[in-house]
């Protein structure tokens, strides 16, 4: 964030018609805002684009989810015909909104509204390997960060990540263990509804993931540890997603100078897992593109208002990856999911929107849209105790 | 509320594209305007109609408030030339603002969105008697009743609360207390931002008020009680606001059958002190006006966003007059001042937006606006799991 900018906007704020500090959490989302485009008051972020990013998931199979995996491909349908909740959220705030096929695992017929990235049919089961591949982790990286640029370059001053992934609370929490050191049943929720019966079987699909993985056993705020731990597949031996450590290989302008290396906190033991390797192991492709949708967002300038858990498990890969993403990141809301406000406070953002939702798709983001432009919107518009002949107490 | 109507809204809820609730507080709101409108789906609450109440305070010689009196015309200035943060955040949702003079300290000159009322020069202070009279407290309701009568003809479809008057967190304190039974160690707050030591004068302030006007000693949950705790004047001599037992002479519709004699709970011993005393005493003219915009906006069917502390207190008044004003109301956010939770609690309203604000003049309503619009907009475009071909969990 740029020093000035943040200055300068805290100055502005405490010059307005209205007592200091009397916008509370606002204030500090536009001044953050500020820092992040280095200009105070900083743009209006209108209009939004939404980007629903849409996979399925191997860790199906156990049963983690009462919902058939079809629905990703029904709710996709849902979406381009404009009949899903974020559809009516995004009419609501006057976003565009479009779907983004990373990994759904059925063959989608084109459509106005969706952009085909498809990266797999479906990830592979995190409960016995890695999920994904080195190369799918950066395919799907990619396409998240091309979605960001075309939507910029189509106009969009502010995105909005969405998701649609039966099973990806699994992952979600699995990342967020990962990324945070916390315990799996910690993090771990019921996502859509899931009886206790489910929700107990998937907290050990998680331990398990973790586990075979070589992501268990982390102590909380340092990364994940290497051989320590052990990472064995299901046969007990070790697996790998292959080398990522080479980093990303795309021009993100300032942002890639820190990707390759970073890792969070310091290792305890034995080596730090790359943050892409953590994404492989564990993420989803959705998980992926919107942690590049996140990245690319921020290397554009852009404020990114982040939906729920499952955008929070990968703002905190994009986070692990280049720190300073975090500036242009706006927490829409917070889920009713344990596992989003574990990766909230660890990414150090407080959420605008707090209504028990668990829906993704966006709709938490879309809500929060009108809060972030209500506050920047302050600092353009709202005259000085100067300009407007109002005595100040403070002066 | 209409039985019929809220049974259709939550099954309509619960056959649309999303799992069962995981739209959380939103999904009770559509359902709740539903019940009010006794139609489902409710009626889309837009556009949008923005009052500002102002009026001035007695209780501004104590020092409970570093601002100076004149801030309030100055505000209201600042209202009409567009400059303060309720005209960006109206803007923002496209909603109007009428700013109404019910009491302001001066006379105002005539101007665009000024709608003159005035009732009083300010009130009477409310720590040595009763702030109004029984006379100013009727003409100051009426008026928040015309004004909402002239918003809904011209269009609006939604009422939000708004108000301006330096030193009216500590009437709204004194209206909690009386209200709710809460000590006012509890509920008065810093209101725009005062030190240590004024807090400590404006609890004691907020105390004397109830003693000297027969509030005080009021168990929580039951109404105020008269002769047992005395009712004196700084004189030691008992006072009255006059009597306000005949009830409000306008016609409410459904709601006038309430009004006269309603009191909430059941007295403990000696008389119950009627509302309209209670406003009558420690209320400020924006309170028995807002009062009156809200018994009016629900009279007339329409959705009322509630602001923040100063409508909370207004429509606890409005609540024990009518109570079915509540099913009509939305709390649009929830203040950094404690008697604000006091006030939502009492009413049974969960707030929408927390974000720390403490600003008044309808900002918090406004930034709701949106998150209302939102919950009623997923009853009339989205799509059930049958017309979209989703497979449902639970079919």
């Amino acid at each position: 964030a740029d020093p000035a900018a943040l200055a300068a906007a805290r100055a502005h704020q405490d010059s307005l018609t209205k007592p200091r500090g009397a916008l509370g959490v606002l204030e500090e989302v536009a001044v953050r805002l500020a820092g992040a485009a280095a200009v105070s008051p900083p743009p209006l972020p209108t209009p939004a684009a939404l980007a629903i990013f849409a996979a399925d998931h191997g860790v199906h199979a156990r049963g983690v989810t009462p919902w058939p995996q079809e629905v990703t491909v029904q709710m996709v349908g849902n979406f381009l015909a404009g009949g899903a909740v974020a559809n009516a959220f995004a009419a609501q705030v006057g976003a565009s909104v479009t779907v983004v096929d990373v990994g759904v695992a059925a063959d989608l017929p084109p459509a106005p509204g969706l952009t085909v990235s498809k990266v797999a049919y479906g990830t592979a089961d995190l409960s016995v390997g890695p999920a994904m591949t080195a190369e799918q982790v950066v395919a799907a990286l990619e396409a998240g960060i091309a979605v960001a640029r075309e939507l910029v370059d189509q106009g969009a001053r502010c995105l909005v990540t969405g998701d649609m992934g039966i099973a990806n609370t699994t992952a979600s929490a699995a990342l967020i263990c990962a990324f945070t050191g916390k315990d799996a049943a910690a993090v771990t929720g019921r996502g859509t509804g899931v009886d206790d019966e489910t929700l107990a079987r998937k907290i050990e699909v998680v331990r398990q993931a973790l586990r075979v993985n070589g992501l268990a056993g982390r102590r909380e705020g340092l990364p994940a540890t290497g051989p320590a731990n052990g990472r064995e597949g299901a046969d007990g031996q070790p697996v790998s997603a292959g080398d990522l450590s080479g980093g990303l290989p795309v021009g993100m302008g300032d942002l890639s100078g820190g990707l390759p290396e970073r890792v969070e906190g310091t290792p305890e033991d034995g080596r730090a897992v790359p943050p892409l390797e953590v994404l492989a192991a564990v993420g989803g492709l959705e998980h992926a593109a919107i942690a590049g949708f996140v990245l690319g967002g921020a290397a554009l300038g852009v404020p990114v208002i982040l939906d729920g858990v499952i955008a929070g498990a990968a703002a905190l890969a994009a986070a692990a990856l280049a720190p300073a993403v975090v500036d242009h990141c706006v927490a829409g809301h917070r889920s009713a999911e344990p596992g989003h406000a574990a990766a909230l406070d660890h990414l150090g953002l407080r959420p605008l929107v707090e209504l028990e939702l668990r829906l993704g798709e966006g709709t938490g983001g879309l809500l929060a849209h009108p809060l972030v432009c209500a506050a920047v919107r302050v600092m353009h518009e709202v005259a000085t105790f100067d300009s407007a002949g109002v005595t100040d107490k403070e002066a």
